[in-house]
């Protein structure tokens, strides 16, 4: 027996706070030695592209970020280690007794959001509002990016079911939060028993080639599992020659289970044409009066290839998803930033030749539109005090613009800290992944095709636009 | 203070058992209650696909695997969430008690490793094999896949320092491996704080923009930064106007340096074209009387731009990478599988209509074919036992053969476990990195290159070939 307390209650990390870029603490060790310590700082949150060439993000990661802040403080081994990085002793002290007091705003976890938009905000001392950059960065880019390649997969899928079988192929620890995330993001289940032991999401499983190769022969290893998983049961049937071996053998025991009572729940293809062999397999249970019996599939899908499996009327009924979910695949990052927008409330921007990389100075909020049919029309970023926001603009070309008084607006940011204490309950990931089922609903469709998506507005206001300008121009 | 223990002496997972697959569990229960639990299993873990189009990959993941090993059995809280699932108590009791017996052998970490190639090897009871799958699959993947994209990039850079930057984009808590991985690999340190900590390797930072931005002027926050750290100084120059405003700046103030004693170690370029911005800012430096001070890029950077900015002659003296290498980006996965190979000494293989796909039966060692330059000629994978293997065959056109008798031959797997007991020391990744040098000086350079690298021989024995044959033929 172990002493070691479970992970249901304590998170993963233990080291939140060192669970950052180096510089954060060479800079923090300079604004406390600068005499700035108690100086304010607010810090926005967002990215610049969506990824996967698609037209939306699922917001991930708000639950797993709470749990790494409510542990967030320095310990005595940790700044041990400092002191051997030659960090100053009354920075440490200072250190030892850090806890946080940010201010925390963010859109809810299953969210959609849209480029340029802030879906977090921090304000607080300087030294907490920069510390925090590498840490909310590397959970909300992972997490998000995973909630939607998990959406636009499940969005594929449509009806059918779709199960994460990714954790062989994760980036390694990463694997535990891309389970989470691909739940948040409509995945029904994963392989993936840590996740399912730490975030209480439903774990799936059944049988691998090698039971299959352990026995003498096919039909006695399925018989076996049958025998052992009457209720549970899909097999695997492509191990030696799906239609002529695999399939028959899973009508033979499918009919044993029958006699006892039972059901087969179905078999797995993991290999081969998949739409051909789908539907063959699925004539070969037909006649065999085994309807019921579901088909699942897996290797190498994505959305694309399960887009185009049911597109060739393929009759699968669970797509078992993997190394294309779990890493992202063609986009392995999303390109999400953490930039200062103000220091002592005086806005703050950072210029770049090109204008699309000109942060949006200030304190700013999100406005949500929502037209008569209950659908998003677009977002507004605007100054969080003093902002009508009646008319957006988009944000490079400001002759283009929208009155949106007519339209309902939805604050898209919430407040999850105040003063260092958390406001609100870190919801399950099965609950974000209902939030974002009915917010899809709200998404029209020409923003959910894989081929080039139709650009979600996102515009700011004119009181929003006028400081970035004047701002720029001052420092030019 | 916290009770917690540090994890310089835990793992950073406390649930090894159960970061797995649900179907390993299910497996093992299926081979619990078939009276299976005694009989002995062979598994091999071997990739198929060099990726990002190499030549080669760097063998890493050993160590961190080795110290989930030691940790590996089942808490009540984890037995608990398997009864809950409803696993039989009779195989839990049997997983209470569970303590691996295993032998493992493996390459060592560092090793230059090739397709088809068995790299690691777990003999044990059918059970304990089996259920290390999903654990050594993510593990030793991720870590290869990232030690050989810094092994890339290392190439690239030659003599000039690689960082690794890439926290904030990585694929959560897979920027722990990532960063591990990546000095294994050869990258000189990483802004990575927590990786720094618990595995002993360098950290590096010093600035980011939002330091700069928080300063009234580019020039008091420079003179700010060179005050605490005057031994330990890069300027990040590229806030405002890198040539106009930030190396002017920069030079100001490494000349206050100068007055007091101390010498700016260099200035960070981060946006731009690096070519031309480090070719007129080493010009600006060097009329300032300022040569021993140091450029450092980043911004997007891979091996290939490395290698580009080199041909240009960029004089860049230290290279910052990112997301393209904590992700490994244009390959997010090694194709690593984990094969049964043997039955209680029985061989088994698993058919595959494409012949690359059927897996070599039997328990094998690799041999390495050392020539008289004391470069790596090919490999050789023969059976362990019984086996001289002094003809290597093509795996798949056995016609094209070598007679290796002529070369000097080192067998490339070591012995890591012993019935359960582990018989190494787990290397530290500055450790492995070393040994990796030593070994990229016996690997011919067209292996190396990017473009089309030559294939690296790998072949097998006359022995193995006619058993895989014989057994395909014999389960036709």
């Amino acid at each position: 027996m172990t002493s070691m307390p479970s992970t249901k209650t304590a998170p993963l990390m233990r080291h939140p706070a060192i669970y950052t870029d180096y510089y954060e603490l060479t800079m923090a060790q300079g604004y406390f030695l600068a005499g700035r310590k108690d100086e304010r700082a607010c810090f926005d949150y967002f990215f610049r592209e969506n990824p996967f060439e698609g037209g939306y993000v699922v917001f991930g990661g708000l639950s797993d970020l709470v749990d790494l802040l409510e542990e967030f403080r320095f310990h005595e081994d940790e700044l041990q280690y400092l002191a051997d990085q030659g960090f100053r002793d009354d920075f440490l002290e200072f250190l030892r007794d850090f806890r946080l007091s940010v201010d925390i705003w963010a859109a809810r976890e299953g969210e959609i959001v849209f480029p340029y938009c802030p879906i977090l905000r921090v304000e607080g001392t300087i030294i907490e509002a920069q510390i925090l950059e590498t840490l909310i960065l590397n959970i909300l880019n992972f997490e998000s990016l995973i909630a939607t390649k998990a959406a636009r997969m499940k969005y594929a899928a449509g009806s059918r079911t779709v199960m994460d079988f990714g954790l062989r192929r994760a980036q390694g620890y990463g694997g535990i939060q891309a389970s989470k995330a691909a739940i948040i993001g409509g995945v029904e289940s994963t392989s993936n028993v840590y996740a399912s032991f730490t975030h209480g999401i439903p774990a799936s499983g059944t049988m691998a080639h090698s039971w299959v190769q352990s026995f003498d022969d096919e039909l006695t290893a399925f018989r076996k599992y049958a025998d052992y998983y009457p209720d549970n049961c899909i097999l695997l049937v492509d191990t030696y020659n799906t239609l002529e071996s695999g399939v028959p053998n899973a009508i033979k025991v499918a009919r044993e289970l029958e006699a006892s009572g039972h059901r087969l729940i179905g078999i797995r293809l993991d290999s081969g044409d998949l739409a051909y062999l789908s539907r063959q397999t699925r004539r070969q249970l037909d006649e065999a009066g085994l309807d019921y019996v579901k088909i699942a599939a897996s290797n190498q899908l994505d959305e694309r290839l399960i887009k185009s499996l049911i597109s060739q009327q393929a009759p699968i009924d669970l797509f078992g998803v993997g190394t294309r979910l779990v890493t992202g695949y063609e986009s392995p990052a999303l390109d999400g930033v953490y930039k200062l927008s103000s220091v002592n409330n005086e806005p703050k921007l950072k210029i770049s030749e090109n204008i699309e990389k000109t942060t949006l100075p200030g304190r700013k909020k999100v406005m949500r539109y929502i037209d008569d049919h209950g659908k998003f029309h677009g977002d507004g970023i605007i100054l969080a005090e003093g902002d009508d926001g009646s008319i957006i603009h988009h944000p490079f070309y400001p002759a283009k613009k929208t009155d949106v008084t007519s339209f309902k607006a939805e604050p898209l940011l919430h407040r999850v800290y105040r003063d260092g204490k958390l406001q609100i309950d870190p919801p399950a990931a099965t609950e974000s992944a209902r939030y974002l089922q009915r917010r899809m609903k709200k998404l029209n469709p020409e923003h959910k095709r894989f081929e080039n998506p139709h650009i979600y507005k996102v515009g700011i206001s004119r009181k929003l636009m006028d400081l970035r300008d004047t701002l720029t121009e001052k420092m030019k």
